[in-house]
């Protein structure tokens, strides 16, 4: 096996936490490290593949932010579109992929699936039959269901006593039997109790076995529980014609998962899940915020500007101040009220090339100056909707930033000003 | 910039997936290409360290599985250590330190350790108050508090109209009133709701608004309220003498939260959770499966041994057979009943080095079989107990394994098994 290098070849005089120089040469060294590491590989613990290590390399370098679809772009279509080859490959019906209504997604892990899908099928199932019933809510499982399922269940606020572990053994090898699952159901509605969500496993933790997807789907839909699909292990063997035939039934599930840090060679973590109804996850987990929404969507002393609110931190909160409008009798942006969580005064569909005339106001003007900013792509800022003031967030505390960036955004923000004050009728 | 060698350069011929060869070859010419990206960097968005960007290349490299301490002890404990030296670092109070009774764990994102510790409030307050209280269960943040917030409330469960949003205004500047929090849950304890957490932030999102903690704190501990301080974003920050004051109160707090993957500079996702009542997150989270289990510390024909459950994929199931003790009088080891979820018949306790004696059963020397063999170092099998059999797990799917490591492994099991039987009285 190949040694690191000593701690000295490692360390540098170089401050910058970022110089290009220091990540090419202690790169290489690495690379070395990790292909004599390979060479040696059987002396040694270790599963994933080239490209998956080389993608997280270059996910890293590339420091990609991928929790939103305006924050990383391509990180988000290339997702969406790796998540539609991947169904195809499974030979997963229409409604599961994009094209068909529903889609994918892809989460760390199995027990985040399960606690989306939960929310979703729990959320759903309440607004049918009332909030009150949270308490009566029922999960299936078998007794060789992964753990995270019991986890996911109590995350999403199941009563520890509704969670059913369906007992197995050698007889149906160690596979769900469908008719324990119907007595288990019907027992449970007969005490007043809302059959809820069943999870079937497609190559269980402890011995790989396969629940009999179809026969319990056909049980489950006569007593709309959703049904997801956990083929975490055993998925990737799915995409093999002569394996295929073991999530036969999956066209009346609601969702299905696998891993792909399995035996698709990802490293950890990468699970990916498919739903038909995407609405009732949207539902479930959905957040309106402000500063989530785009569109695909400082003197610094400039009169026509105001601070926002208090700088505490390498965050400004700045826009052209009302006084420079109001003079033209332009409403100061003030709303009655203040921002709530899901503040949602300023629409996003508003018409940004729309010439600002006397009826628009200052909100609207400070959203069409973020707008031309962003849309020269030199910088990005944000934006937010305090106590009703839409404001312009320009957040200076990237790793490398520099005065002269400041200023440079800054010249940027006045000129653009400078050009929409001067386009008024 | 850099350019990516052509698609030619990156294919290669080599059809195995872990070529230390082209892993070299392919790694150098990647981390050329992000140096140089580097070196142009202004033209691009990026927001990493070198540091932190080596660091995610060795984790891949060597295909870290961090998901429980015996599949990655070094990681586990560097996280345990890493999350005290943080905690030092920003002079939390001892009850926040593994060394005063709680502790540090690394999560993806502030929601994550939100739905964490709101699981964990929520049922340390169910056991007092009865579990019907759910749908009676109040949650508070500011109108100013990250989106994250409401969502994680909405996964476990609170019922959407008990999530108050306090009102802020400029007057505080967008921080969270003392006397608000407190009027809003007088008023839900006079109708019968029940104050269970408050969210307070260090740096909101929208304006990098302080809520004022120590206040709040004051308030909250009244009424028994859970306090999480989410400092996402000015963590970091309150490292610096000037700016620790920001936390204070943070000691009448149950949880606190950073993100590293801000201002410290390490690679999404890295959010830095504390908790005093780490008992409560375990109890919420914890799940006893059989095969997780650990003590920290499979013919292959040969009569002596046994397949226990069919064989679907990569995974056997095998132990030794209870015929070859049988005939000694001992206990074959199938249990009554079958393996529960929460499978407890094994007790990992065991004493291994006691001789086999004829009241010791078939479980305890498989058991025994196991130990010896991981005790090796040179394969790595697990176990689980199905129908109240102890089966040894044998997991043959790892990349790069071929027929003769198979072979080595069943020698292995062999040769710890001939000493095992012939060690009996």
């Amino acid at each position: 096996m190949g040694s690191l290098k000593s701690e000295e070849a490692l360390e540098s005089n170089c401050t910058n936490p970022l110089n290009p120089d220091e990540l090419r040469r202690q790169g290489h060294m690495i690379i070395d490290f990790l292909a004599d590491y390979d060479k040696t590989i059987e002396d040694h613990p270790s599963n994933a593949s080239t490209a998956g290590i080389l993608g997280e390399i270059l996910c890293s370098g590339f420091g990609v932010v991928g929790f939103s679809w305006v924050s990383s772009p391509a990180a988000t279509e290339l997702e969406s579109l790796v998540m539609e080859w991947l169904g195809e490959m499974l030979k997963l019906p229409r409604p599961f992929l994009f094209s068909g209504g529903g889609g994918g997604v892809i989460h760390g892990n199995t027990c985040e699936a399960i606690i989306c899908t939960l929310a979703a099928a729990r959320d759903k199932m309440l607004r049918e039959s009332g909030e009150k019933n949270i308490t009566k809510l029922v999960v299936y499982c078998s007794d060789q269901t992964h753990c995270a399922f019991k986890k996911a269940a109590q995350v999403v606020g199941i009563n520890a006593r509704n969670i059913r572990a369906i007992n197995t053994t050698k007889v149906t090898e160690f596979g769900m039997c469908p008719s324990s699952l119907k007595q288990a159901i019907a027992t449970d509605i007969k005490e007043g109790l809302v059959p809820l969500y069943l999870c079937a496993t497609v190559g269980t933790t402890s011995t790989s076995a396969v629940d009999p997807v179809k026969e319990l789907c056909r049980v489950a839909e006569e007593h709309n529980v959703w049904v997801h699909v956990d083929a975490a292990y055993a998925g990737a063997a799915c995409i093999c014609p002569e394996y295929r035939g073991l999530i036969d039934g999956v066209e009346l599930a609601n969702s299905f998962s696998f891993n792909a840090h399995k035996w698709f060679l990802t490293g950890l973590d990468c699970c990916c899940l498919w739903v038909k109804d995407s609405a009732a996850l949207r539902q479930a987990l959905s957040s309106q915020a402000e500063y989530l929404r785009n569109k695909p969507s400082e003197s610094k002393k400039d009169d026509r500007f105001e601070v926002v609110c208090k700088r505490n931190f390498a965050l400004v909160c700045f826009r052209i101040s009302p006084s420079v409008l109001s003079k033209q009798g332009l409403s100061t942006g003030y709303l009655s009220g203040d921002a709530s969580i899901d503040n949602d005064n300023i629409k996003d569909e508003h018409t940004v090339k729309e010439p600002v005339t006397t009826t628009s106001n200052i909100n609207d003007v400070n959203k069409r100056l973020l707008e031309e900013i962003n849309g020269t792509g030199q910088v990005f800022m944000t934006h937010a909707v305090v106590g009703g003031v839409y404001a312009i967030r320009f957040a200076v505390g990237a790793t490398l930033v520099q005065e002269r960036h400041v200023r440079l955004a800054w010249k940027l923000v006045q000129g653009h000003a400078d050009a929409i004050l001067r386009d008024r009728p």
